[in-house]
C-alpha cells in the first residue's frame, strides 16, 4: 500500500511541474518575468503579495488579444454593414464617402482622414438600438473572413494572450478589456473569444438615448462618438470605471502608453507588457512607421520602465486561436 | 447513537427554517414578494431560474440605501468642505454664494438653483487629485455629525438594504449602486457600509484629466459636470458600465423610474422596489411634494407594474444601522 502511494506521487510529480500555464509561449525572458510576477503577487508569503480583490489586469484589445491589419476589423465590418445596408436601401449610400466604404474602398476613406471615419461610423453604428447592433456584428463575425488568413476574425485571437487571459484568472486576477474599439462591438465576442464579460469591457463608445414607446424602453445608439477610449482616455475610463489602479496592463501601441504607465506607476509590484509586432510571415511587422499600432514612446522608454517587450516572432510558438 | 442523531435533528430544524435573512424587515408583503423573488431566480429545478453571471442588482443610494434628508449628504460635504478650505484660505470664498455655502446658508443654494449648485460642487470637488479629494471624504465621514440624528453620516445607511445586500450577494448576485451622488464621493464608503467596491459603483461624475510631471501621473477633478447619473441616465450609464440588463432594482424617488422601467422591461423574472418614506418619527416621510427625493410617478404607476413598495413605518423593524 504504502509502495504503490509512492509510485504514485513519484509518477504524479512530473505532471506536476511540468503543467505550463503558457504552452504557446515559447521559453524566453517575457515568459519568466510574466509566470515570476504572477508568483510574487500570489504568494501570501511574499512581501510582494496583492490581495484577490486588487489584482486587476487591463489589455487593449487591437493588436493586443487579436490582430489588426491591414485595417481595424471594426472598420471591415463597418464597411461590409454600410454594402448590406444598400442592398436593402440603396439611399444610404448618400455621399461619396459612404458609396467608397460601402465597395471596401480603404483609400478613400484614409483620405478622407476624421470626418470620413465619422461618417462612415455614424452610418453603420447608429440609429439603432443596442440589441439590434449588436445582432449585427454577431451575423457579421458567423460569416466573415480575413482577406489575408481565410479565418473568421474572432478566430484571429492571440493563442498565447487568450492562455494568459486564462491564466491570470486562474490566479485570482480579473481580465479586463480597455480598447479604442467600439464598447458594443467588443461585447459581443469579447465573453467567447477572450473570457471576459461584459461589465469587464471598457472601450470607445458612441452617445446612446432612452426611448419608451408604448411601454417598452429601448437604449438607441446616437451618432457621434461620446468618448474616445485611447491614450488618456484609456486610465482616466479606468479611474472612473474601475476606480482601482490596475497591477498589470497589456498593450502593442502608444495608444496604451498612458494606461502602462498609470499602471506601473503605482506602489508596489507592477507589470506592464508590451506586444512588439515583429513576425512578418505568421503574423505581421511593423511599429515605428505604421499607421495603424504606431509603436514608438514604448520601444523608447518601455525597457528603462521595466516593461516587458514581447517578440512576437521569437516569444509565441503560435500566433492565432483559429489556426497556424 | 441514532436517537441523539435524532434529538439534533429535532433541535436543529427549526434553527434553520427560522434563519431570516433579512431580519430587520417586519413580516409583510414586501418582504415575502422579495424572498419568493430570490427563492425562485436561484432555484435551478425553477422556470426562473437565472444563472449567477446575470444576477444583477442595482440600488440608488441617496434616499435608497441611506438618509437623504434635510438635504443630499454630498452636499452637506461640500460646504463643510469649503468652509475648512476658507480656514486655511480665505480667497476660496470668492462669492456670495460660495460664503453663503461656507457658512451652511442652505437657502441661498437652494434660491440660486442649478448655477449655485454647480459653483459650490466645483470650488469644493475639483482642482485636486482623485485621490486627494477621496482623502478629503474620508475625513469629513470619521468626524461631521448628522444634525438631527447625531450620527456619522455613513452610520444613517438602512439597516434592512445593507441586510438586503448581503442576502443577494449569498444568493449568487452582484449588487451595485446606480446613483445621482458622485461616484468619487461614494467609493470611499460604500465597501465597508455596503460590501460594494469601487468597481461596481456608478454615480455622476465631474470630467477628469490624466497629467504627468516628472514621470508621474496623476488623475485631477476638473470642473462641470460631465455625466449626471439620475432619470434616463440611469438605465444609460447601467447598459454603458455593466452591458447587462440587472434583474432587480432599488429606488426610492422619480430619479429612479426609468431605471427600475428599464429593468422591469426585460425578459424573465424580475423584481423592481421603490423605498417609500413613511416614517415621519424614526426617519422623515415625504413624497409627492418633496424637493428631494421626489417620488410621484413610482407611486401611480409602481403598483400596476407590479413593483414592491416599502411603507418604511410598517415594513421596517429598524431604520439605521447606527442605532435606532
Amino acid at each position: 500500500m504504502k509502495r504503490a502511494v509512492l509510485a504514485a506521487a513519484v509518477f504524479m510529480a512530473p505532471l506536476i511541474v511540468s503543467a505550463d500555464p503558457l504552452p504557446s509561449w515559447a521559453t524566453s525572458d517575457s515568459k519568466d518575468q510574466i509566470i515570476a510576477f504572477v508568483d510574487a503577487v500570489t504568494d501570501p508569503h511574499s512581501t510582494e503579495y496583492v490581495t484577490p480583490a486588487e489584482r486587476i489586469a487591463v489589455f487593449d484589445n487591437d493588436g493586443t488579444l487579436w490582430a489588426e491589419q491591414p485595417v481595424y476589423f471594426q472598420l471591415t465590418f463597418a464597411m461590409d454593414r454600410l454594402a448590406e445596408m444598400a442592398e436593402a436601401d440603396p439611399s444610404t449610400l448618400s455621399t461619396p464617402t459612404l458609396k467608397a466604404a460601402a465597395q471596401g474602398d480603404l483609400n478613400a476613406i484614409v483620405e478622407g482622414g476624421h470626418n470620413a471615419l465619422v461618417e462612415v461610423l455614424n452610418a453603420s453604428h447608429s440609429g439603432l438600438s443596442v440589441e439590434e447592433f449588436q445582432a449585427s456584428v454577431a451575423k457579421w463575425l458567423g460569416t466573415a473572413r480575413h482577406p489575408d488568413t481565410g479565418l473568421p476574425y474572432d478566430q484571429m485571437t492571440y493563442q498565447p494572450m487568450v492562455e494568459l487571459l486564462r491564466y491570470l484568472r486562474d490566479e485570482g486576477f480579473r481580465t479586463y478589456i480597455v480598447s479604442g474599439g467600439g464598447l458594443h462591438f467588443m461585447r459581443v465576442f469579447a465573453e467567447d473569444a477572450y473570457g471576459i464579460p461584459p461589465e469587464q469591457v471598457l472601450g470607445t463608445y458612441t452617445g446612446t438615448t432612452y426611448e419608451t414607446a408604448d411601454g417598452k424602453p429601448t437604449i438607441l445608439k446616437a451618432p457621434g462618438i461620446a468618448f474616445v477610449d485611447d491614450k488618456e482616455g484609456k486610465p482616466i475610463n479606468i479611474e472612473r470605471t474601475i476606480g482601482r489602479r490596475p497591477i498589470l496592463a497589456g498593450g502593442n501601441s502608444d495608444g496604451d502608453f498612458a494606461m502602462l504607465e498609470w499602471t506601473t506607476a503605482g506602489h508596489g509590484p507592477r507589470l506592464a507588457i508590451l506586444v512588439h509586432h515583429t513576425d512578418a510571415e505568421r503574423e505581421w511587422a511593423y511599429d515605428r512607421e505604421s499607421p495603424i499600432g504606431k509603436l514608438v514612446d514604448g520601444l523608447d522608454k518601455g525597457p528603462d520602465l521595466g516593461w516587458v517587450i514581447v517578440d512576437m516572432a521569437q516569444d509565441w510558438d503560435r500566433i492565432y486561436t483559429g489556426a497556424n
